[in-house]
């Protein structure tokens, strides 16, 4: 315990959960630890739910993205959230926010801390967070995630850490604490490459705001990404033959650019293609680490990864955390609004890889909504990244629920990245490289190359059809988003495989 | 002649522009100044137009964005554009895009020479660029503009230096050139206020790639902002009365924030409307220097600004351009990749204004195309500055073409701002703040707040039958676009005040 927490005034703020929990009241607004499953409080929330049901409160709570340990479940049955943000991947909370009763603020998660710093949302009240050690000082040292620790440390009134005993003691040094300046007079913040070093170790508070000190163990969540498949296979063969492409012409230099991947099944699987891939000495600049970063390293083709936090399997887990020795030297992880910093990433002219739940004809991405109404997840960092890359990819299945969607379609039912800002779209039938093209020549590629055949014959009539109209981005309004009302009437797309876009619609 | 070509070699290279466009060949890809109809180049482009009346061929050209002196007509009406980017305000050049004979790249403007740089767009042939002088080591100084001139100076093949003796000569000192370092080994980009100077005077090339100088005289097409009316001073009170609450909270300094305003007659009121605020040592950086940022220099409100091009109606430009001594130290043109750098923007925390074409009830907004297809002029620096902004307004009048188009519609007909990166809308029967709420309150304040009180009713009847049916985002998909339909049949969307929306659609 005194290796664990150094600072002199732990004692007298030792409490249980519960106890701690009670410095959480109503209406109040907390600000907790955890990122894609990672690093978050573990043993405060349960007790915030458990005190909620037998004396109901609610609270607004913010995070870095997504807790693990079912936490967002149990707050949600709990009626804890009224407000959440600014991400989550948790079934029960999801269906809560689609029936209107949390009111969920989903955000670039680079912007989160920026607004709560110039007073744009409500001020944090509490915050808490996971630590892996106190410093002399105080200083907070995190565990497996950044994410928004630091600032909400340092902005909340209150602070409560939960010293997990279970978070290896090797991860202090791994992180690097740096918080922006005040706007307007902030000077440039110097990251000038994945692996600079501009901070602190630990976040550095105020240790008179430590107003409970909670021992907990346990482990975080797994990672939930699938091992890959067929169809993520092609996807990383057809983007590592591009790369190869734009290495052989000049554009890129066989150590590509800083790397990133976002969560999930498909970017982790493109990001191990690369290990087989003919380069070299890559580096990452990411949000989350996960499996691939490590088989990355393992086969000696990573120099180096930057995040915010780590998401492993546990199989992955096992040989990372128990050799973390071996990893130290090649990891930082830093705050979210570093590692998705919009100016970091312009600078550093990242390869931003990331996944669409549907895309369409012209290129504009949906990330977040099925159906155009109901939330996934959220836009998480995905905006952070492809508006600002130097190549920004999407990558998505040509089709889902066995066939029954096109995840090409004429015309999103919700865009979360413009036209504008995709450079690539991959799917396993194919790559649609989308650089310097208009519209109508994209809509071409991207029918193409990455829709499946099945659905091509429709989007082809529907292209022929908008374009005999005209526009710059031609529709044909009245059929744009009849794949999506084919959904609502009859659970899936396959009617237009038959009979035609003519024949649904309005 | 001597002072304003101090070149040693100009003698060997002058030449009348038809000789000078004979450089630029069919299929070639040109660079030429111009940003706003500010310090293009007049006479080459006037020269190729003739060409090709005669013998005809086609050119991919690039500018800052939009030309002046009817270039983009004549350059159209002759056949010469084969593709253009990344902007423009031409009607003649707005029908070939939109009738798909044009080939349009619709670019944030901060990067189109990121991607020339990388090699991400066909490498330029020949630029074209005004200057108002040339030094000694053959730099050019730029004119009214800078746009993307430095960087096509720099890119180029060859330069054709269109030396206009009727610019103001007093400009030369005026113009901040740096051109970012290739990445990923860029370093910070050391801009820390409106008014760091971190370049040189002049745009630096190599002499040797001075192809031809071509004497010119003319001036920039004057501005076509309109007058404030009734409407656009009544959205310039309600932003001016929320400003001042910012600043009474706490979260706005007196001198605001560095301003940003879009180019036009609705940021152009808003800006002016600032000179009878009380704000005291304003700053702008920003892209286009409009007659606000002298009306507000002059009323000793704006203390500098920064800015890529000056545009000005015809009786600004006599006051600025006759004592131009005056404003001198308080005035800096950059090249657009600067003025509108995502991460410089961010570091600043601009108040960011800019026009909207249509907004949703949720607050995603289109600024480019009409009934979601039609391109009017292009996204500009809108996205650079909106998701960077640390207050991103977009204004708009409630209703078009005299009420029969409401500005506020369920669901827009194509996204260029994802809700995401808008805090504040404003028409001119008030203002939504729409920070920190989830879309469902988003859409009632939108609703209550901006939209026209005719179309209040069938926007909220969309809105609860959407609800009704749920979703983080609420929406009935086979009436969501039904107002552009309305639209496309009838001319109008007046029905919606009548029938009410469940009338129209499928």
């Amino acid at each position: 315990m005194e290796a664990r927490c150094r600072w002199p005034g732990w004692q007298d703020k030792l409490c249980s959960a519960e106890e701690a929990s009670a410095l959480i009241e109503d209406g109040m607004t907390v600000g907790m630890s955890g990122f894609t499953r990672a690093g978050e409080a573990k043993e405060v929330p349960r007790a915030l739910a458990e005190r909620a049901a037998l004396d109901p409160f609610s609270i607004t709570l913010m995070t870095g993205a997504s807790l693990g340990n079912d936490l967002d479940k149990l707050l949600t049955d709990a009626n804890v959230l009224s407000r959440r943000m600014p991400f989550q991947v948790d079934a029960t909370l999801r269906r809560a926010i689609n029936d209107g009763r949390v009111m969920f603020i989903d955000q670039h998660l680079s912007e989160t801390v920026e607004l709560l710093r110039n007073r744009q949302l409500a001020e944090l009240d509490v915050a808490v967070v996971e630590a892996c050690a106190i410093t002399e000082e105080g200083g907070i040292v995190p565990t497996t995630s950044v994410g928004n620790s630091a600032s909400y440390a340092i902005l909340a009134d209150k602070v409560i850490i939960e010293l997990n005993l279970d978070s290896p003691a090797e991860m202090e040094g791994l992180h690097d604490i740096y918080i922006p300046q005040m706007r307007p007079t902030r000077p440039p913040i110097p990251v000038v490459a994945p692996d600079s070093r501009i901070g602190t170790p630990y976040i550095p508070i105020d240790p008179e705001k430590i107003a409970a000190i909670v021992v907990t163990r346990g482990k975080d969540s797994p990672s939930t990404v699938l091992p890959p498949d067929a169809d993520t296979r092609h996807i990383a063969d057809h983007l590592i033959r591009f790369f190869s492409d734009e290495v052989s012409a000049g554009r890129l230099a066989p150590s590509l650019l800083p790397l990133q991947a976002g969560i999930g099944t498909m970017a982790n699987a493109v990001m191990s293609g690369l290990a087989e891939g003919p380069f070299e000495h890559l580096t990452m600049y990411s949000e989350v680490l996960q499996d691939s970063t490590f088989d990355l390293l393992d086969a000696g083709k990573l120099d180096f990864a930057s995040g915010c936090s780590i998401t492993l399997s546990e199989a992955c887990g096992e040989r990372v955390w128990s050799n973390l020795d071996a990893y130290r030297d090649r990891l930082i992880l830093r705050p979210q609004e570093l590692s998705n910093h919009p100016g970091i990433v312009r600078r550093l002219g990242i390869i931003a890889v990331n996944t669409a739940l549907e895309v369409d004809i012209y290129g504009n991405v949906n990330s977040t909504h099925v159906g155009g109404t109901r939330m996934m997840n959220g836009i998480g960092g995905s905006g952070d990244f492809a508006r600002n890359a130097q190549l920004s990819v999407f990558v998505t299945k040509s089709v889902a629920k066995g066939g029954d969607l096109s995840s090409v379609v004429p015309f999103v039912s919700h865009v979360d990245h413009t036209e504008h800002d995709v450079d690539v779209l991959v799917t396993e039938h194919g790559l649609a490289d989308l650089r310097g093209l208009a519209p109508r020549e994209r809509a071409e590629r991207v029918i193409e190359q990455c829709a499946d055949p099945l659905y091509r014959p429709a989007l082809r009539r529907y292209f022929e059809e908008a374009c005999r109209r005209g526009g710059h981005t031609p529709h044909c309004l009245e059929q744009a988003l009849s794949w999506h009302i084919a959904v609502e009437r009859d659970g899936h797309m396959r009617s237009l495989q038959e009979e035609g876009v003519e024949a649904v619609g309005a």
